[in-house]
């Protein structure tokens, strides 16, 4: 896991400069628009950013969607065309930033982190998307294409539910609540694993599996760190004092914040379980431990006395010198009490270790 | 244990479209009307929900009960019938809501989880019980039909207690009262759990009992995952920006509220209860250990040198080339000397295994 | 411990029902009156309830105490004769309260816990005391007779301080004030038991001395899960809007507040250091496996290597088939050469166990 | 460690009666008085308190010292002459007294702690000082005579700075200044020790050191009891609404509160590095542990294998019955394939430690 | 590591006092000078403080840098000339200051933390910066010259970006910038170093490994210790109270903000990888140790009791006696039935390891 995104290079720079700090996820940037009003539709891939200008002035409801961040020329003519604050095009560049909301004269800026969860790592991957809300259109940007708006394009397009009534703040939670239900998407991913790794527990008792929990734990270490911002700022959009949304969008908003605490719930009940999790791993540990030893004490303990008795028989002191010296050597039946004494010290054992519970 | 209610269906698709995200619990949707004011009472099963539609204009009190939400026309005539917002009908269907509250202009909507504790899996069955409370009458949604109301209806039946002197906030009141109430009764099972593997600990130090421990530790999260929205719901309730309660009914609300306190700080209490019993397991597991590993030392300390002195005199060093080899095998009383020899060493480990105190 | 007050058989059950909810402590009910000013005193122990009814109208200050719960019709006479809410008598009969401060027209209740600490077991008994402040009176319920109040009366009856001057608020007062006061008497003796393992610990390794830890953790818990309502009670008693309190008896308040936030330090402190405890018995476990394991290594790395030397020339190989076979059994000094390895090896272990500091 | 101030002797006692609630620090009680202004200064160490009684109305600065505090007639001239409330008298005398802050109307009541640490313990001494701030003078009861404040006399003698020149005020913030300094001088101590036990963790791993740092945790914890009220009491000077002090020594109170909070960053710093401490302990003792094993280990896989071969070849089976008994033993280099068999088993046990990288 | 800023020296001294109290990191001195305005650039290296005197009435901007802070005499001239509060000067001595903000009425006053990470050692070096903003000049106090702030004055020359059009504030902004900056750099080192950690965990289980892992927690301890007033002093900043800041620099310290806060958050994840680093790091000691004991209980488990086997026919009971005595050994095949056994005894008990799945 890239623990941390470079930001060094930055140092001592101008602040407002604008650079790319991220990785480049995709060859070229793409443009789409989409333009629709009740009874109007239209979604093309444009090539040039000044095809997508008209849509300042039109009434119908505009998203400009931009995929990669990397042309910066583009984000100028962007920035120029669309009236642009430096610091929110510098904000939109570094995506390592965190999710906040700003409210400027002509638009609300909104900055927000789609997530992914890779089943193969356990790890997050992580895409942050800016949204540039004016009265009648949004510019959305992406750092790389992706499917996640396909079902909501769909919806407009087919015209289902609400969405072609209402204006272009209803858009913006729309948008929004695509990103937060993906949220839950992660979270079943990881509360799948969480089960998996619960079930395996005792057969597969590795180190490898002791690692899994820890990335689990990493993972949502990171997933809360992207939370807490994500709470903040739907909060603030709930409240009144944020314009651009319309009362009759507030109880969906309200309703976006209700599903952003059930996140955060399961999250940190998550990392209760992860915790519990790692503890019944060492718990686990100890007491294979306790089953080793109480194995190699339970044979040590019976045959180590007997080695010595049969040590004892095995010793060459001369018999013939004088009979205090091993007689039981001579003795008639001298190996047949050998044999009873040792089934009594065996069993003795074997009786003790059965009164302890340890057999 | 299912960690997480599955959402992923739902991504993308309009918020407020009518899907029921939940498990089926019973075959066919099932109506009550219950309709009572100071003289009179009536019960009935009805079929149709058209049935219920005159309660609205009555002047007596109503409570109609829906058992089942999986049919769809059912719900939209009443949403249509009774002026239900969208997004409640969609809260209600969506069995995954956290608790709240949400005032709207004609009704008060509540959500909240009736709690039920399997003894058998240590694990909580969570309904979701939703409630709209009208002027005069109250619709009350679950998901499977339970018995959990019926002292309750008993009561109003027979009227007993002030309930039949009352209006629809204090039917909603007692029957919040319920739900909180069977809280205590969770907890007075978990709470036997506590107490019945304390006891058992010391005899059962297996894996399973660290598997019970964490059981409880997981079902604890659980419940107070849902207690804290349960909590906040009944403060906002005690205060008076909330209309359709009436003043007279404020104090009972007040009790309720400390009732609900009461249930979290035993929730909390029985939490570091349950993390004390990991404590005592993991010492337990440790002084167990302790304890094999002094019955290997002693045995083998005692054992492994006396083997080494059998082992001596069984060498057969010529004994005839030299008097130097081995003139012990040759003395009159080796044999006796031997068995003194290993006496001594005997007895010497063992004071110094009883002066360390471990015998 | 009984972890739990059952609660099961109220369920559903009307709210205000009189039932009391707790174990009888003693077979009958006492009643105690106690009245008092400036220049009389009288304490009787009277038989009727309807005796203590004259002491509402009187303008001396009167105590009236009720020792035990359960008979209802003194109850019942008591809340029609002195005005008392059906919520407070369910409050008071309820012996499961929360502490808490309840403000009505007539007068205050309050339901505060006398704390007493079992020696033996280690463990809380809490008995629920509740309050009820009029102007010049005040009914003091008690599940049992006691005698933590007797200085108390003793210092009124010889009048003796400030408090027979006063009116019933700093009766109330002291009244609050031992209670409190009892609380640094369970403190003092779980710091006595505190310093007592900690003295042990060393010498007495057992599992029950866990066990002890455990059981004072327990009853911290318990002890602070009945502080903070305390604390909160008596934070609202130092403020202005309580009635019924004279400004003049607000420093005294304020003083027990003092003494409450220093019983909650104190019991902080403490489950501080019993966790300390925890942790120093989990090392002093493991600092004892350490010793037993070093002692069982040094013995069996020192003798299992001898062991096979000695074995080896006890082998029987032919030497008269060749003299390649076991040459050392017939050299003239082979047994003393054996002898002076056997004190090589060991010599150079010992010499490598004391460079390893273990012995 | 005395782990918490009798109180039992005063419970049921009228709040407010003198008893000094404390050891007795030193013999007699002992009283000073320093006098001065811009131009003059005097101090006296004065016999009877009566002579103190006079500053009262001067004009110039006077500082009133009482060392000792169980004389209670005095106590109680003190109280008549200087208008002391009783309460506040009784809270000088207990010294178990949380720090805190009181406004009357004549004066300021301050109650701090001066604490001390005591190096071979690595425990604290605390010394409850208690401040009362007229107008124009000082009353500073101390339990016992120190030199703490022996700078600031000195400094005041001298006239250097600016504390001559201004009122009492400043006098108290210098006496508090003086407190606060010293608690850096504790935690430079406390770090010293933590820096000379992280040194000699891996040389020295007993149970000694383990009580070592649980004694400096304990101590961490009794001194961040501490400082919580001082924190509040310091925060609580700096703020306007506290007569008594000039606005000019307000700067010189924010820069003392400063200070606390440094105090304070500090000690929880410190608590966080005892617990890394622990866990470093409990991990060189795993460590340990797990050396220890792996000798016996390594040894005794080594020679239990190897002693099995050199017994078998010590049986007795009856050569001669039949060429199938034991033949090795008369062939020609069967000693010298014995050896051969011991290095190849040997080395390739060593071979696979090797590998696993045990030795 | 120095845990500990001494701060004995100056207990009972006159607050005020000019002491510096830090080490001396560089021997003389050294002081530079930038001036600027949108047209007019220029640096000087002065040697007298007094050639920074004209600034303070130029109408352009200034940048006064003060290497080393051990020359009283050039502070006390700094202190009259630009009319500097004692206690400032004494706060800028003193580098064990807490970061903070304070208004004054000619100036405002910060004291901040530059942050250095050493690699070699994983510990921070803290310098202390103090910043004195004006209307039209900076006077900046370090404690030795160093080049972080390099391109922030290469940008300034070369009149990149806004920041030769802008005042002194924004001047002062964009050196906190570069210090907030520094922690990115600080805790990209970290980053690094917890990777590096985490990948060599398991093949490398040492004590020193633990110790790695301590001395990065602790340094995170610093750092966070150093981050919270950070983000307080910056928090106050945004705020629209502090004069100093024109209303155009408030986005920019509102950025600066938001990096704040991600400074933290990224902290904390640390914090919590670090611990979960121990975690790993202790569970894969207990995993070795599985691991030894598993080899040690399998070997002696095997030939323990083989070894008994081979000693019983290595006594010397005399077979001529009777043929009670030991029969097997004059058995025609007994040699290789004793073989037989030892394969069935080794072969049931490696069937018995593996179905526990020990190999």
């Amino acid at each position: 896991m890239r623990l941390f995104h470079r930001h060094s290079q930055k140092i001592g720079m101008s602040p407002g400069s604008y650079i790319f700090l991220g990785e480049k996820k995709q060859e070229k940037v793409q443009l789409n628009l989409m333009d629709y009003d009740e009874s109007r539709y239209e979604f093309t891939s444009i090539e040039n950013v000044e095809d997508a200008f008209p849509s300042k002035d039109k009434k119908s409801i505009s998203w400009i969607n931009v995929y990669g961040l990397h042309e910066v020329e583009m984000m100028k003519k962007l920035e120029q065309q669309f009236n642009i604050h430096p610091l929110v095009m510098e904000d939109i560049l570094n995506t390592a930033q965190r999710p906040k909301i700003e409210i400027y004269d002509d638009y609300l800026f909104i900055v927000i982190k789609m997530i992914y969860f890779d089943d193969e790592t356990a790890e997050l991957e992580v895409e942050q998307i800016s949204l540039i809300l004016y009265d009648n259109f949004i510019i959305c940007f992406q750092e790389r294409k992706g499917d996640m708006f396909n079902p909501l394009r769909e919806r407009i397009k087919n015209s289902k539910g609400r969405i072609r009534k209402r204006g272009a703040d209803y858009l913006a939670y729309a948008i929004l609540d695509v990103i937060v239900d993906n949220y839950f998407l992660v979270l079943e991913n990881i509360g799948d694993q969480i089960e998996a790794i619960d079930e395996a527990l005792y057969e597969n008792l590795t180190a490898e599996m002791a690692n899994r929990i820890n990335l689990l734990k990493r993972t949502l270490i990171h997933l809360r760190k992207n939370l807490w911002p994500l709470r903040e700022l739907i909060n603030m959009l709930t409240r009144d004092e944020v314009p651009y949304f319309h009362s009759s969008t507030v109880p969906f908003l309200r309703d976006l914040y209700d599903h952003t605490i059930q996140v955060i719930d399961t999250t940190e009940s998550f990392r209760e379980m992860v915790s519990g999790l790692m503890d019944m791993y060492m718990t686990a540990i100890s007491n294979r431990m306790n089953e080793i030893m109480k194995v190699l004490t339970i044979i040590a303990t019976i045959f180590i006395p007997l080695s010595f008795l049969a040590g004892i028989y095995g010793m060459n002191f001369d018999v013939e010198i004088s009979s205090y010296n091993m007689p039981e050597l001579g003795f008639r039946y001298g190996y047949l009490f050998f044999w009873l004494l040792v089934l009594l010290i065996g069993g003795g054992l074997l009786f003790f270790f059965r009164r302890k519970r340890w057999i």
